[in-house]
């Protein structure tokens, strides 16, 4: 068994199976958490037989890390992306402001993917999955790299507010089932990086 | 099958079997989550035999639904009790802001008890809890009234920034196991009090 496609039309219609089986783990993991979802359910939203899961992940907590790795991979390209697009702090720091005010809707329905699954991996005190941590830093020490080009000494402090600015209104925005809370916090936010 | 102890020595001893199982439920859940959290590991804590609980909770939504209560009390009397101690609307924000800084070790261990289970239950959106909803919504109210008697007319703003700030740094701290994350924020949040 390889993750090959049988044949090579194959390859242009659908990414392969470990690719859709992390999609559809980050789609769950999301909608409905780490403990309520099954390896079965990730194969069934995958469109791949379940015992083909076993082939690449022996273990649901395989695939988190596997979804964990493919959070990293995406906030390194969009934080890359808003590096080349932006050449002044600020406009790079508004520009991620702006990434997440227009994740609203939907962190509103489930959290926001990276916060809500930090959450839930938190509560596993005997078995921690480092990534995890090390997948909230990288927003922050890229922020932090930001405002000490503004030359703030408090560049790291001003990282963090930043960023549980942007998580705590996920959460509340969440709660509350109302997107306006993180799309309005964020306009804040905004008028807060000009004001600096 | 009732509530009361065996013996009148024993009422002075320890709290009767409900009070016991929704203390045990709100550490348990607070420790390890709600879904990994059974009836029977509440019912260890708790010291009541596992046959009893279901005499109190017929399911884990009845026993969820008890913390929550427990927890909108407790809230309901802290924010009464600093209304009764402090005159001035800011002294009051900043005993809030005192009272979420003095939890900084168990919620870098835990996560916000609160917002840990919000953000839980908010992945189930099958089956709503609306009371989880209400309970975040009382101590953003109450900041809202200060800032209102401060004369700010952007006070619901205000409120939800200063419990998302909370929040926010809560799950920092958590996923970072760093207490410092929220005692350093809340002393930021204290100076942007005074500066209001």
């Amino acid at each position: 068994m390889t993750d090959s496609p049988s044949s090579p039309a194959a390859t242009a219609r659908r990414p392969g199976k470990r690719e859709r089986l992390v999609a559809a783990a980050a789609q769950l993991l999301h909608q409905q958490g780490t403990e309520r979802t099954t390896l079965a359910d990730i194969a069934k939203v995958a469109d791949v037989p379940v015992g083909n899961v076993y082939y690449y992940f022996k273990t649901k907590d395989d695939i988190i890390a596997a979804v964990i790795e493919a959070h990293t991979r995406q906030i390194t390209t969009t934080l890359a992306s808003i590096d080349t697009e932006h050449r002044s702090p600020k406009s790079r720091l508004k520009a991620l402001v702006r990434e997440f005010a227009a994740q609203s809707e939907i962190v509103a329905q489930y959290g926001c993917p990276f916060g809500s699954l930090c959450s839930e991996l938190d509560k596993r005190a005997e078995e921690p999955i480092p990534a995890v941590a090390a997948l909230m830093r990288l927003p922050i020490e890229w922020a932090e790299k930001q405002f000490r080009s503004l030359g703030r000494p408090d560049a790291h402090d001003l990282a963090l507010d930043l960023m549980a600015a942007y998580e705590g209104s996920a959460l509340l925005a969440n709660t509350m089932r109302d997107p306006g809370i993180l799309s309005e916090a964020a306009l804040r936010v905004d008028r807060w990086i000009d004001a600096l």
